[in-house]
Formats: structure tokens, sequence, C-alpha cells
């Protein structure tokens, strides 16, 4: 089996993920952490912090002095950056690379994989469920991958060798579960334990102008609505790249919400009551 | 001015609320804590635990034994139970005595307490900010009170000195932000930070009945439905009695989701992001 300390490691995208990643990597002790980051002082901080051995600025200089170095490459960027970036850069991974990525989203993006891999190279789609509200690469030491989920939708062709390699590394960089899904299957999901909780979020917050309002929360109000501090360009994209499964969910928690809405119009208290204990039964039912 | 070192303490009910209350007071050493409790396991608990000093089973002891000591009262009950109490109870309180309470209604409370309290009684409308998913006694000492909300809705015949003892005690119970205001403005505002949260929380879990979910789940789902794990009687009685203010957040909150909804069923890109990066900034702007 491939070792990590044999590996020079490929980080596209220095942000709140793939610095999160570097700095869960780097006592692992790969051969090599290089990146390719658009940001010239995140490069220089990086480099200062010994996060990377080596970068290079996205979108001036050329990339292929290093993808043609990388064993294994991150892709951490918003997903049509992602596919742009692939699509340009094809030519320059290193022969028989593993690549993997990292984007909310996975059917479009292994639609454009299957459609324009280089035969010699194995992509393995993934999904670290980890994240903070407080985005770049200045904030990623804050995010915390200790337990948390993993998703990945392999390919038919992946190596089964390739699959135990990330999984196993996965886990060393503190992740707890690994579930191997389809795309749709993930995509289905993840629009409602991610992208509709974000949703919410930003209706909640836009729904109430008083900045104040904190001054009469209990935590609830602040749970929900953390994540309404979001980066606005990649949720907008994760929400239109995975529009019919969104809308769906939305769709599914208005019915709900309609329910609840005609118990209260109602006034009615039994029934109520006997919604709420069955939604706090389930609830208890679930993990985290 | 008062000392809590000269105050025998009641709390009627010693559920979660009424319990932590009690174990914050305990260190401040006030003369006696007292409780009426309709559960004589928690009763006993309590008093092996040293957390109150003598208790009686409500619905079963004669209560006035315990009331007529009483210099401060916290009524820890569900607003309908508080209600009756009140009105079974008046005559039994000491004289002079301090009243306050803690459910997370207000205008409604207010009303009937200024129907019906006895002129020497001072009651001053409170609702600590604060609670955990896991309710009862046995959970009390995990309902963390530090830097919490707290919220009075004084009334206007309550003394200055029982108000200052009152502030006083709340922040050496923990409590970091004392906010006086109207039962109105209270109930208007908890609508939007508490019970429209627990509704929509309740919902997302009514329309999802798969448990393995959280193998999905990267923290926001987690985050926004903790809260669904609740205690359904008493919330099915929040509900209700606060209804009109909550059916108005409930569609506030529906016309900010429909306007992110059109959004993104129109794939409006740039629409959605300026949307979202104001829900950022505004969010941002809020504390907590």
């Amino acid at each position: 089996m491939k070792l990590i300390e044999d590996c020079t490691v490929g980080i596209v995208g220095l942000g709140l993920m793939g610095g999160a990643i570097a700095l869960a990597l780097r006592p692992l002790g790969p051969r090599r952490i290089l990146a390719l980051e658009a940001d010239g002082e995140t490069l220089e901080a990086a480099k200062a912090q010994g996060v990377i051995n080596q970068g290079l600025l996205m979108g001036k200089d050329d990339p292929t002095i290093i993808l043609g170095q990388c064993d294994l490459v991150f892709l951490c960027l918003n997903p049509s950056t992602l596919l742009r970036f692939l699509e340009t850069w094809m030519a320059a991974f290193r022969p028989g690379a593993l690549i993997t990525d990292i984007a909310g989203i996975k059917g479009n993006i292994v639609k454009a994989v299957e459609r324009t891999l280089r035969p010699d190279l194995d992509f393995i789609p993934g999904h670290p469920m980890a994240g903070s509200e407080k985005g770049g690469f200045a904030n990623a030491k804050h995010c915390n991958f200790q337990g948390k989920n993993y998703i990945l939708t392999p390919l038919a062709q992946n190596k089964p060798e390739n699959l135990e390699f990330l999984k196993a590394l996965i886990h060393r960089m503190g992740f707890g579960r690994i579930t191997e899904t389809t795309p749709e299957e993930h995509d289905r999901k993840i629009a409602f334990t991610s992208q509709l909780c974000h949703v919410i979020a930003a209706a909640l917050i836009d729904c109430e102008a008083d900045t104040e309002i904190t001054r009469f929360g209990g935590g609830s109000f602040e749970d929900l609505t953390r994540i309404a501090m979001l980066n606005a360009p990649m949720w907008a994209e994760l929400f239109l790249e995975n529009k019919t499964e969104l809308l769906q969910r939305i769709e599914q928690f208005e019915g709900s919400l309609d329910s609840l809405k005609a118990l209260i119009t109602g006034g009615q208290g039994e029934g109520l009551e006997q919604r709420l204990a069955a939604v706090r039964d389930r609830r208890s039912a679930m993990n985290g």
C-alpha cells in the first residue's frame, strides 16, 4: 500500500478547508506539501508557518511545475472553479496521480470528471463534513476534523488500493465515520442536512432586521443562525448546482411547517403535544 | 438592601430550571432553600445532594408550611400550572414576599398576576434565557447560566429595592445581560428567537424519517435540530399561549424562505449571492 511518507501532496486552494487539510496532513509526514492558491499573502503565510513547502500563485504562475510532482492532489475549490481548473490543467497532473476533491455537491462533479478525466488518473470524489462559519486560511486551525463525517462517492474505475489509502488517510486526519455512497444519494441527503439548513438559517436572519435581537437569545437562535455567516459565492453555487434536490427538500420542510402551523392556528394542544413528542423521540434516536 | 443570606428561598417546581436555580443559589448562602415538587424521587435526590434543606410533595402535602416561610419564591412551572398554583395558594405566601417566575411567555402571566396578586406581595416576572435539551432535575447541573441573557418585565408597582435585589442576584447566579422590557415586547421577540426556532427544528425533524441521516451531518443539521429534543407539553403550551405573535413570526419566516426559494428556482446566481452576503453581514453584526 502507498505510504503518505512517500507522497508529494498538492493542495489546490488554500482556503478554510484546503488549509485545514494541509494542517491535518503535515504531522502525518508527507514528503512535501505543495500548494496552488490565488491569494499571495495566504501563500506567504502558509510557507512562513511551515504548513506548505512551496506554493505558486494560481491564475499567474504556471501550475504544471507543481501538478507534475504531486502523487496526491486535494482540489479544494468551489465547484465551478474546480471544474474549470480540471479542464484547463488536465494534461499537467503527474501520471497515475490520485486526485480527490471536497466539493459539497457530487453529481455534477462526477459527471464532468467521468467525461474529461485522463485514463491514467484516479479521481475519488469526496466531501469532508466539516467547516466553520469563519472562512479563509487564517481560520483553518479552528476547523475541527475530530470525529467528523466524511462522504466518498467512489467511481467504478477507482483503484481499490487508492480507495483504501485515501480512507486510511482520512481517518488519520481525525475524521470519524466514512460513508461510501453514490453521487445521487449524496446530493439528496446533503440537500437536507446541509443546504436546507443553510437556507433556513439565511431565511431566519433575512426576516429580522434588529441586530439587537440577540438580547433575547437563549442559545437556540444563535445555534440555528451561526451558519448564516456563510461564504456567499460558494453557497449560492451549491444551492444552484443541487437545485432540484434542494427545492424538493424545501418543499418537504414547508409541508411539515404548514402542518405544525395548522395545529397552532387551530389551538390543538393535544395534537401539537403528540406531534412534538414524536419529533423529540425521532431526534433522540439520531446521533450527534 | 435585602441580603440573600437573610432570605429563605422557595423553589416551586424542581425541574431542569428550578433545579438549576437552586444549584446556582446554594453557594450564595441563602438562609434556607425549600422546595415544592410533584415528584417524590426528585425531592429525595435534591435533599440528599444538599441542594435543598426541605421539600414537600406538590399535589399531596400542604404547601402553606413552606410558602409561609419564604422571603423569595421562584415559580418554576409551566405557564398553566403556574397560574393554577398562584390562584390556589395566593393566601399562603409570606406577607411581603418577593415572587418571580421563569415562564417563557409573559403577557398572559402578567395579566393574570395583575388581576389576582395580593397587594402586599411583589411579583417580578422573569425569563432566564437558558435551558438544555435534556430535561428534569437530574440534568439541572448541565444547565449553564454563565453569561446567558435574562429578561425581566417589571410591573409598575414593583418595589425598586426588590428589583435591584433580584437583578444583583441574577448576576451572581452567573447570568450576563439583563434586559428589562414590557411583556408585549418580550413575547414578540421571544416568538422569534425561541418559539419560531423550536417550530423550525421540529419541522426539520418532522419531514425526514431516516434516523441514519446524521451520517451526512456536518454540524449544521445537528445544531439546528438539537432543540427538537423538546419538552413537548411545555412547548405546546408556549406555542399556544403566544399564538398570535408566533404565527406572525412563522409567516415572516415563510416570506423570506419563499423569496430565497424563488431565487433558487429562477437560477438567479447573482441575486442569490447578494442576498446571502447581506444575510452574512447582518448575522455577523449580531452577538452570540
